[in-house]
């Protein structure tokens, strides 16, 4: 029946299914398209969707593309009356690109277990391989990195606000292109002439501007479960993004292996609640 | 001698000082400028500053014009040496446009008192005002509204990082334009024709975009003192943005009273800390 779980006993059949390899290794996940570095996060979700529900067949997974402000702040009021009380658009929402995925728990609830996005930022490589030169003057191999990528956090807090109840964030964002290099490479011009980009230039990198998020944490790391931390004499349950960086575009099989990994984090840190003892 | 704090007793002179009434009302602050709308938040911090030196001048402040990731990943170090360990760029750095003011404690250690912004997005009163139509067309009296404003969250995410030892959290924006309409107003075209801006279209305000800040509480109020809020089994010390949004521009005795208040309040919750006993 649907909206009911069916695990018996401790939550064993679920364990072993967390713990088991992914059969054929982490590219095999999406077949014949793991190696394509165009499918946008949405389609990689849905293959995600596909994976899980296969190797959990008794949970029950639904994927949203939205969560409106007015769920979020009825959330917010449940913790607290003083918060989740501002609202000024009614239908206003939030549309992380990959959406968000979540199962269904032995109460009735919906629990999120995985919130994908995938952003791109610096077309300096792609420029120099054409022998495009940029700039005003369009005499420089570089354009000076820009900043929309700092509007990444505000998803994140809106996620991080509404799973303050949680002791998972599965939080992935797949950030790409010459403003997101982790280490500095070689690029050929058509003419022959060789560009190095430099990946701890101030001029491109930008990956310090989205770590707020991660608490400064290493990038291209799983941090789906929480951590405790004490500071000063008070002592934080701590939701770190997980930033995925690099300059080439994320492969269709790099970005599934990474969200199986934090979903399946996200049922392990919930199983007690997917378990339905003696039911 | 500076750097060292000169109270005497148990902080009783900086506990009347913080009860005071401002002499002759906030507008008073910066005496003719305070109906200024054309003064940037830096000055109007400056004349915050001046205020405080007055207030409590047995007190050392300093004003900062940016803080380094490098000063922040330290910090967060020093919390658990998991976190802050992310850096690309060595000279990166965040830079709120108020800058940041701390006071000096009886440890020697800088305190963050108060951070500033001030935000403006959304001309379209002016623009009627004028009479400019706008959009592809030129055939519109509203534009609709962009997104630039969620950038906002980065410096705020930075400083709640650095802050999480303290229970305070001094961070004001002040956020003006036609998408920070907090009622609707009509606004009237040299030609007479009059148009309404109504304040909660979605096509117009933005205040929604930039909450996840201030965890949906109110807006336009001083939430300097942190509060302590359960969510399932986890009690969290939660970080409040004081958001202040209107269409029109704010005036610096506005800013300037709101700015002290902020100050006033984090001096009040780190007071134990300011006082030197029987020194």
């Amino acid at each position: 029946m649907a909206g009911e779980v069916q695990f018996k006993g401790k939550g064993q059949a679920l364990r072993l299914g967390v713990q088991q390899e992914l059969g054929g290794g982490p590219l095999s996940i999406f077949g014949a398209a793991a190696q394509k570095h165009d499918l946008s996060i949405r389609e990689v979700m849905v293959g995600v969707l596909a994976k899980l529900a296969e190797q959990f067949p008794d949970l029950e997974f639904r994927h949203r593309i939205s969560l409106s402000k007015r769920e979020m702040n009825e959330k917010l009021q449940g913790f607290d009356p003083r918060l989740g009380q501002a609202l000024f658009v009614e239908s206003a929402s939030i549309r992380p690109d990959g959406g968000i995925t979540e199962v269904l728990d032995r109460h009735d609830r919906w629990r999120i277990i995985l919130v994908g996005e995938s952003k791109h930022q610096g077309n300096d490589v792609e420029k120099i391989r054409a022998g495009v030169l940029q700039g005003k003057n369009k005499d420089q191999d570089f354009m000076a990195a820009g900043n929309a990528i700092e509007r990444m956090h505000k998803n994140v807090l809106e996620i991080r606000n509404y799973m303050l109840d949680e002791r998972h964030f599965p939080y992935v964002v797949f950030l790409q292109g010459s403003n997101f290099a982790t280490e500095s490479f070689d690029v050929e011009r058509p003419d022959g002439r060789v560009v190095r980009v430099v990946h701890n230039s101030g001029m491109l990198n930008r990956i310090d501007r989205v770590t707020a998020s991660s608490l400064g944490r290493d990038i291209n790391r799983n941090y789906c479960e929480n951590i405790f931390v004490k500071a000063g004499d008070v002592e934080h349950m701590v939701q770190v993004a997980s930033l995925f960086c690099k300059a080439d575009p994320w492969k269709a099989g790099e970005m599934g292996e990474v969200m199986i990994d934090v979903a399946q984090t996200s049922l392990r840190v919930i199983a007690d609640d997917l378990v339905v003892i003696g039911g």
